[in-house]
């Protein structure tokens, strides 16, 4: 039988030991730095909070859920109790190198492509899930588990999940911090910006049958140089630099002969 | 009865036309510089293709949705046959001064916060309009038409229509180009931008118990320097530039004690 433990008790862990207790596989053990969420996960998924040093034994594989910059002290303080263990990370912009093959000999990654909170609930069935192992056997074996989450399993090496990671940093991360900045003008308008939701939904769904890089439209897209000198000049400073500095980066692309007057 | 005119049979004016004609308004002549497309549109909303001097006979409105280059000189080209017509344009940039107040004695805007395009069909009840009117009396006048098309009617004046027209660019378009960057970097990592559509769009949903001022998360949010230097190391310059320029805008407002250090 598949049994698994994790190391750490926070979202991505949780929201995990969550999702494999359901799909029938043995959570067996939970070690975390505050005994509180190990105990309450464990109790969750009918599993056992440990030190850390516990974790391993006998499991098929442990899955280390924690912080990127924690992972390396987590691997150094984590004793394993088994040569036949996979361990993995879930990280998206950690290498798998940062498994020792002395100690860890079968190892790999385990990378959602997910932003996990503690109030939101996961529909596993739509994460992407990425895989990685240390051969080819082991990675069959991350990848059956990853199975039982979600039929969108992939393959993909440290390089390009570093890659994927900075895509979705730009694409997620960095959108909402536009969202931010269109938040912080709505709010000085005296709007709400639940008003814009529409118009966001709509563009979404939208990139579905026209992909983001022929749907995008706006000013600098069409090089109307009026618009944009009049927003800058409705918009806060700060706001109003990065405005300007993306509608030169979009200007730049579609409008060169237009960057070339400014 | 209410009869509406339109000058223009692009996206804009034929989503709004089939809307009114739907909700029960007499859409009556449509004047386009393309003699085809009015000659669709008024086909589709029992309305009559006709030249745009004639355009405003009887007609309570006259919708001028035509791209927001071309209102001045479409407002040049009319001739209007009665001054109880109530004239608007639907932009979000153009300020309501646009219209020469001899010429055009009931003016206002009729701006639909929402992309419109020819394939897709648009469920006007989710769209927010925002008017505005010369006149308390004209404003009305606005503001009931605009309820037909739906609920979401906000009375907005011109300056800030032009910032939330600011903020719109900024939360949708801007964001558009982000996923077009992303979409770019995962094509070069083999990867479709598909699989980055289940995290956007619960992101999107987050936005609805987490304002986007405080559902920020990523490398730069968090401080993580280490990951930001990865990231940029591996992105191509075009788009480690505008990842590079974003993440410090985000440590400026973050961690601003991490911007002196660097």
């Amino acid at each position: 039988m598949l049994t698994v433990d994790f190391i750490g008790a926070g979202n991505v862990a949780t929201r995990m030991a969550t999702g494999l207790h359901r799909s029938g596989v043995k959570v067996r053990h939970i070690a975390s730095r505050s005994t509180e969420s190990a105990r309450t996960l464990a109790g969750a998924t009918k599993a056992t909070a440990v030190p850390i040093d516990s974790i391993g034994r006998g499991a098929s594989m442990v899955i280390v859920a924690v912080n990127d910059d924690a992972i390396r002290t987590i691997l150094d303080m984590a004793q394993p109790q088994d040569n036949d263990t996979v361990w993995v990370h879930t990280s998206g912009s950690v290498s798998m190198d940062v498994f020792d093959p002395m100690k860890f000999p079968r190892h790999g990654v385990f990378y959602p492509l997910q932003t996990m909170s503690r109030g939101l609930d996961v529909d596993w069935s739509r994460v992407p899930l990425f895989t990685e192992g240390s051969s080819a056997e082991t990675e069959s074996m991350i990848t059956d588990t990853a199975r039982l989450l979600t039929p969108r399993v992939t393959h993909l090496s440290s390089d390009k999940r570093r890659q994927l990671h900075a895509a979705a940093v730009i694409g997620c991360n960095m959108a909402v911090y536009l969202w931010s900045l269109s938040e912080t003008v709505m709010r000085e308008a005296g709007l709400d910006f639940e008003m814009m939701r529409p118009l966001l939904e709509v563009t979404l769904e939208r990139t579905r049958s026209l992909p983001p890089t022929e749907a995008m439209t706006g000013p600098a897209r069409r090089g109307d140089l009026h618009t944009i000198e009049g927003h800058m000049r409705s918009l806060p400073p700060q706001i109003a630099g990065v405005y300007g500095f993306l509608s030169w980066e979009i200007l730049k692309i579609y409008h060169p002969e237009l960057t070339d007057r400014i």
